[in-house]
């Protein structure tokens, strides 16, 4: 849907290189976007490729997870499945939406009885790449973080012996779960984490316009999104959004330079202090992703800002104490567009029968009085 | 998944035809599943065939509203479209999900606010062939359907306009609507509506067992079914239960012999009465459809019923004044469990990004102070 317009760089031979210097990165973009002898890595492409990194285009394997079609499958079923909630209503594509950028577009997410949750979803999409995971990383990996919204009362409100009792009473799930993981007690709220884990592990988004500008194609970038590229490595913003993700690799404080606000930054969520009651972590969160950062507005944690520019001139000003000029917010803005990748193939699944055995939706629990 | 045993039936040679008469819905069923010789039609085939029809497996055309990929297409991103309500939460496919049997399983359908609707919803799959939509029929088509839950309070809770100019402020939406509709003013409420439709009649679920049955292949039924298709037509149900959708072609008192009582029959909803102002029509309800059936659980209008044999208890008592003994219940169930037909095949949509003119949610509009 963007419109690309070749841009004729001036080409720069170093050394007599055509192609960027091989990287471990580049050959997962050629494989779609080859390079022309004439887009030689210019000095903007070479410093780059040097702070970033392609988003690979087949997912990872994981630890102690390994990932199987079948597991995938079931873990897709998982992922779209409401009876793992109380209510029947929601599942992790409620407010991760494979739709709409991994994400629910909501301040902070709502869920079991239309309670609002205390922060901003994060995207699913390409978040096996974060060192940990939610935003204060209490979760190590994604198969830990499946576990979290399944039991949380403004979520899904349900339990794991009631999850386990469903899914063991449902036998397709009973014979997928026996095909997905071949130990002596298949069914387990483990083995429901690590499904969702290994289908989530798919979510990447590869091919985006600034990958295959890593992967040497020049004209990938329009001139306003490499005018962005630049100011956002000049301008520090690397420091922490780097790497696969530009963000998820790791903690800082919202605010180092200038407090953002108590809107932006209200003084009862103290973030990464929560979970390691180290002072030095008050009000430090993951750095958010920046891949496919354009659909998953509202920003922040607590999604208070819907613009990208705007969100950029927050940005700036509390982590870097830089006024950006509204051309320069722009430019950067315009960049952040190039990082939105091809987004993941779902069929969507069809989901197993319940049986008479099921525990029955309650839409009520923990509601009090049934409140409408 | 189901298990299905050959079954060798006496063969009855009627007048040589070894297949059944070449009525019009032969074809479609040929097409995967050939007839074989030693399979000819039966007594009970053949009474089988005079009361139903199979779903083809080609959707049908529409009146008025051409069914093109390009509108197909959108129809989709709009149903699983959540910024078509108030709150961005809540899609078409929330209430009829296509995981689902096109249904969502509740006893009546949770929207807007976490507000309870007023009756069950009834499956979208087949739907395009009711005689009309909703339970009292007050729309004549899934087109007039589509606009009424973007509507009502406690669904989806928005208008018109909003739908309008949310949908105007999106690009690739206007040019969606630019392709499927080649009309002066492609983006309105209605064209929204016609999209949906045209998608909508595409959820067809052809090839069930009783469809090949009624194809020809005497072995796709088992012997239990085939008692309790024998039971189903010797007690009358086909008398509003037959066609293609086994229902959804009249409307009915419910309790025509017996009242079923206050819980499934409550005197505040007078069905179809409340559309029509006719005193013959009240407590009358389209008759709901059987196709998928075993996947729509909970049953009648108020949703009050989960096990599938009970519903078959209170059916016979309520309009046909018996009383099916357990093991009649039992066949009858065992019969509606091979209307599952194979369930439609849809990728998940990526939704197109909207933009700083699109309405934003509210997802506490309308529900006095912020509920939680």
């Amino acid at each position: 849907m963007r419109a690309r317009h070749l841009v004729v760089l001036p080409v720069l031979l170093l050394g007599g290189a055509c192609t960027p210097a091989g990287d471990s990165t580049s050959d997962s973009a050629t494989e779609t976007d080859a390079v022309t002898p004439m887009e030689a890595a210019s000095p903007l492409m070479q410093r780059a490729q040097t702070l970033f990194e392609i988003v690979p285009v087949e997912p990872p394997q994981l630890a102690d997870n390994p990932v199987t079609p079948v597991k995938v499958e079931l873990g897709k079923k998982l992922y779209f499945e409401p009876r793992l909630s109380q209510s029947w209503l929601i599942s992790c594509n409620t407010c991760h939406n494979l739709g709409l950028g991994g994400v629910d577009l909501m301040e902070t997410s709502i869920g079991h009885g239309w309670q609002a949750g205390p922060r901003n979803a994060p995207t699913v999409l390409n978040s096996v790449y974060n060192l940990a995971q939610f935003w204060d990383g209490r979760a190590a990996d994604l198969m830990e973080q499946a576990q979290g919204p399944v039991q949380a009362a403004v979520e899904m409100s349900s339990t794991p012996e009631r999850t386990v009792e469903t899914l063991r009473s449902i036998p397709d799930y009973v014979s997928m779960f026996g095909e997905a993981f071949p130990d002596a007690d298949p069914v387990t709220f483990q083995n429901m984490a690590r499904a969702i884990e290994a289908f989530e592990a798919t979510l990447v988004t590869p091919n985006s316009p600034f990958d295959l500008y890593l992967g040497g194609d020049g004209s990938a970038l329009t001139d306003d999104e490499k005018t962005g590229l630049a100011l956002f490595m000049d301008s520090g913003c690397t420091a922490c959004h780097g790497g696969i993700l530009l963000g998820g690799s790791s903690y800082q404080r919202f605010g180092t330079v200038r407090n953002p606000g108590v809107e932006l930054l209200p003084p009862e969520d103290r973030g990464r202090f929560n979970v390691t009651g180290n002072p030095n972590d008050e009000f430090a969160f993951k750095v958010p992703v920046l891949r496919n950062v354009e659909l998953t507005a509202p920003y922040f944690h607590t999604g208070k800002v819907w613009d990208l520019k705007e969100a950029v001139g927050v940005m700036g000003e509390a982590q870097l104490g830089k006024e950006f000029t509204e051309v320069e917010r722009a430019q950067i803005t315009a960049f952040l567009g190039s990082l939105t990748g091809v987004q993941p193939e779902v069929e969507y699944p069809v989901l197993p029968v319940h049986t008479a055995d099921t525990p029955q939706p309650d839409p009520w629990v923990g509601l009090g009085a049934r409140p409408h």
